[in-house]
């Protein structure tokens, strides 16, 4: 839909060329000799043939879109029943390029999930300040995938393997990640003379829990928030990944700081009001306790310049010795200097052993005691754990194949390992891939790789093993570029020959870079792509054999990592990345040329023409007039 | 703060015309005949410029507002306690103005009110279903009324009118208008693997309680919803208040079509779902319907194509005979052919009994029987009435003189009646003012104009009484351009002298003019402005006798009112409108040139530039995308 509408609005600028070029050359060559009159009707008539193209090409977008939209719905009428059904569980990161680039013509395709829209998570710390607004960050699920696919708003409660069918409910106790579900009515007592807003109201809304037959299961539901059973976490810290936990954050915020106003404060308690804590110091912390400094020193330095002067506190706690540990160093080190400007404290080597109602218990890395910290606002940004939906998936599937705690184990294709029919698939935060050790395999590839059964490899041989298992075994890339060295290396006697000994020792090395994939929304839109493509190709969904059907398996691409650390500047690593970035040797980068490569990513990486339009707003209205502190 | 930026942008703009111009004539005279060096050279320089004098102004825009504030935060400071105390209750739309207009060299100026920001209102019904977003329509009263005012977020609960001191609360019980202040946590067991936001969080604020001295109170807290002790409208009506409110309302009918979108509905159940009732036919109401008849027309439709052309339904419930009976009967005729073309249901004389979880009974005017209506979201937009504070106060000064129970009786200066020293005034919808009847004082106002003791009133007495009086009883106002008429037509003897008995009958015709001044912001505003006025006047505040100090009582000057009716269609009322309007003699105004007038209205209402470009940014969006049926 946008692209169509990007490529009008082009055509309408082409048609609008020669009348702008009249206009400047009238401005320029004619600035005084013509008269009142003369200019008048001039500009009259350009004015009316501009009105006339802006909205003729406004009210045929609309036209067409109404067109398109009615034609592609009776489309997806007529075929419904005689195609094999995809049902894709979720609307996060996995889901939506899956849903994007699916084939529609082979695929009947039904996403469910609670959540109606898919929302851009990586901008959730600027929502929370107010940098960016909460409907900039979302697109309706709808609009985004379009009226041939179908989309019911409920959570998946139970999936049976064998006649492929799953259960939703919406209704009642496992109710929609919204806070407006939280249906309690506040006594009357206290309701009385209360403003209308305080009341939350009882819709009414019915939703019958229904069966649902699938030909193909993807389950792309992600993960929920690890508290590590860390007492005080669920009721008294905030979270950071949902858009309602930045919208209450954000009035949390606006909150403490009215607080800290009120004529009869204490001073020790405007301090402790006036204290923000962040437990975590991933990429999540990290960009939350920098656009809470800007907001600080932008904004809410204005409306309270004693407050910001003298009670303001942000702290950051974390487990390690590193904050943004998973990226390079360098980046770590500039980041916690970075923040040591913007008076941000970082406590390393911190332990947070429970949260109270008004403070935070830590415990430092080699002493025994606790040490409470006062404090308002807590966000909680580390961890995440599987949800219930994905372990009730595990447990149905049996737990001897599905052994990882952290989520759905997976074969390369990213089908669930212990499905036969291999007709269920994982993906993103909720999926783990199984990565087979090549030790564990060891007889069998050297076998195999013994051609002439000399119980030895030579050079040839070992290239070509590596060559022909590259593909199963993900960790054999390190030796693709160095197979000669680390065939040297590994042949220490010099004899010309690996024996089943020293292969050993050398695929040990290569098993040792076996590492399972983050849980970043990068790896979630890679997998949610390939098997859109995959099931694009696949052409007899009966057999399971993917590499008789010459089908590849899942490779990630790593294309780094980056992160905003607060006044105009930004982190970026493109270590571990390949190809494009290996090639001009791009070195980790910081400081306000990185934070310009991470807003224009986020413009390539948003998804509609809308969400780009209001996210470009959000930014100027920011820099003109400020953040709002307005708190409802 | 924002005059002065537009005064720079202006400016700024003027710095830039040279370059612009060059730039034009280059780009029309010399099309091709440069070399391609040359002209990248020339564009760099002129680039360099133009994002030199941009950065710099927002720069400096930057710097100087920085300045500024901090140069009237340390003013406001130096004078504290000096000067006498004006406390506002209420940041709404008769606070504000007053807020605005007040002189700070003079008076040193709180303003205490649980809501940190002004509210657009009348743009309520356009937020509900995302015409326009909730930050648009609110502005942060702090950026408002800048640092030389003080503002505290609180409830005031007691006032004193003897030690003339206010007692403010704001922690625990008498919670802040605000959904987030429902500190209810969910039971752990609903809670296990829920998603984070549906838990409130507690974020452990205090704010202990606190008094305050004031020599001027004024209070503008307005109104509360009038639920007429009609069962189940508090429990399962929305009410159109406050913003919260209209984000519950968009909330719900997203869910509404979400719920009618579960694969196993009822037929029934879908059509009672998608059923939206609207009990009142003022101006909200009608603007309400008007906005979701939009919403479902130009976005709904695309997502949801079957649902509705079969199963969506709107009704508007009145009792009255007439919507908008307010307007002109014109205009009602107007809106109701409107609403029937727009397929908005209109129940005229129908009467609300109760709500329902899933219905609203009904009871026809002239019927006995009750009528039950399946829907699903109602929403409630018929009456207001006093807050509890304001009760409150009528009690503490006495309900002797203060017996009006829609709000605190006030004299013509609007100082609150019973109040002997004048130290309270009040404003908006918790107001009224008192207008006494002339038939009440016949006697004392004829032996005054009697002049010479005829006990009969020749014309120039008759004249000099209603010129006299004519402040003191705004209802004398009819008589003002007609006199030597209304004079002959009392005189029915033709004796040239009007008696006590003639001058009775005269003076009755008048009364029955008196009415109460709507509730409407038109009126509060005037208020609040005309209050700021007269303080800064008052050269005594000590004496009380305003008359005497030459100051003007309060005259309502009626500009006119109007609605949005769906459809790009507007109706706008001048009839009752004073000078301008009725020299034009213009008539209502109904249609599409009435929707831009009342489009502009908001341009030119909206307090500051921030709102302004929102609002703007708004209406484009939502032109080029839609609105969005995300639900959160």
């Amino acid at each position: 839909m946008m692209n169509s509408y990007r490529n009008l609005s082009f055509k309408q600028l082409k048609e609008m060329k020669p009348i702008i070029t009249r206009n400047l050359a009238w401005f320029s060559k004619h600035p005084t000799q013509q008269t009142f009159g003369a200019k008048l009707k001039r500009r009259l008539k350009n004015l009316l043939i501009i009105t006339v193209v802006g909205v003729g090409s406004f009210y045929s977008y609309r036209a067409y879109r109404s067109y398109k939209w009615s034609k592609e719905v009776s489309e997806s009428d007529s075929t419904t029943g005689t195609k094999p059904r995809i049902v894709v569980l979720g609307t996060g990161w996995g889901a939506v390029p899956l849903l994007k680039h699916i084939d529609t013509q082979k695929y009947e395709v039904v996403c469910v999930s609670p959540r109606n829209y898919f929302l851009m998570t990586p901008l959730l710390p600027s929502v929370s300040v107010g940098t960016v607004e909460t409907r900039t960050v979302i697109e309706s699920i709808r609009s985004l995938v379009g009226p041939k696919i179908k989309y019911v708003e409920a959570h998946c409660v139970d999936v049976d393997t064998k006649t492929k069918v799953i259960t939703c409910n919406s209704d009642g106790t496992n109710t929609v990640s919204r806070g407006d579900d939280v249906k309690t009515l506040l006594e009357p007592s206290k309701r009385a003379g209360g403003a209308s807003s305080r009341i939350i109201k009882d819709s009414a809304r019915t939703r019958p829990q229904f069966d649902m037959k699938y030909d193909i299961l993807v389950v792309a539901v992600g993960s929920e928030n690890n508290t590590f059973n860390i007492p005080g976490v669920e009721e008294h810290a905030h979270f950071l990944k949902e858009l309602l936990d930045a919208r209450r954050i954000r009035s949390a915020i606006s909150d403490a700081f009215e607080s800290a106003m009120t004529p009869s404060q204490t001073a020790e308690e405007r301090k402790r009001l006036l204290h923000f804590v962040i437990v975590g110091g991933g990429p999540t912390g990290v960009e939350f306790a920098a656009e809470l400094a800007d907001f600080v020193r932008e904004d809410l330095q204005y409306y309270f310049p004693r407050l910001v002067a003298n009670d303001v506190k942000i702290t950051l706690i974390e487990a390690l010795d590193h904050v943004l540990s998973m990226m390079d160093k360098q980046i770590s080190d500039y980041t916690e200097k970075h923040f040591r400007r913007e008076n941000i404290d970082v406590l390393m080597n911190t332990f947070v052993k429970s949260i109270k109602q008004r403070e935070v218990v830590v415990q430092f890395k080699g002493s025994n005691e606790l040490t409470s910290i006062p404090c308002s606002v807590v966000v909680w940004a580390t961890g995440i754990k599987a949800r219930p939906i994905t372990n009730r998936i595990r447990e149905i599937i049996g737990l001897k194949a599905q052994s990882n705690r952290m989520g759905i184990l997976t074969d390369r294709y990213l089908r669930a390992k212990g499905v036969t029919d291999g007709s269920i698939y994982a993906i993103g935060d909720c999926a783990t891939i199984e990565q087979p050790k090549l030790v564990d395999q060891i007889q069998t590839l050297f076998e195999e790789a013994d051609t002439q059964r000399r119980g030895a490899l030579d050079l040839q041989q070992f290239k070509a093993l590596v060559e022909r298992k590259i593909h199963d075994f993900p960790q054999l890339e390190i030796f693709s570029k160095t197979i000669e060295k680390t065939f040297e290396e590994a042949d220490k006697e010099k004899s010309g020959f690996l024996t089943l000994a020293t292969l050993h020792s050398a695929l040990e090395k290569a098993d040792k870079k076996i590492r399972a994939l983050p849980a970043t929304a990068q790896v979630a839109a890679q997998e949610g792509r390939y098997i859109a493509d995959l099931l694009n190709q696949v052409t007899d969904l009966k057999s399971s054999d993917y590499q008789q059907q010459n089908l590849q398996s899942f490779r990630y691409k790593h294309m780094g990592a980056l992160a905003y650390v607060g006044g105009d500047s930004a982190v970026l690593d493109f270590s571990g990345t390949k190809p494009i970035f290996d090639l001009f040797n791009l070195q980790p980068l910081s400081g306000r040329s990185a934070a310009y490569l991470w807003k224009s990513f986020y413009f390539t990486e948003m998804f509609t023409g809308r969400t780009k339009t209001l996210l470009a707003f959000d930014w100027v209205r920011t820099r003109l007039y400020g953040r709002d502190i307005s708190r409802y």
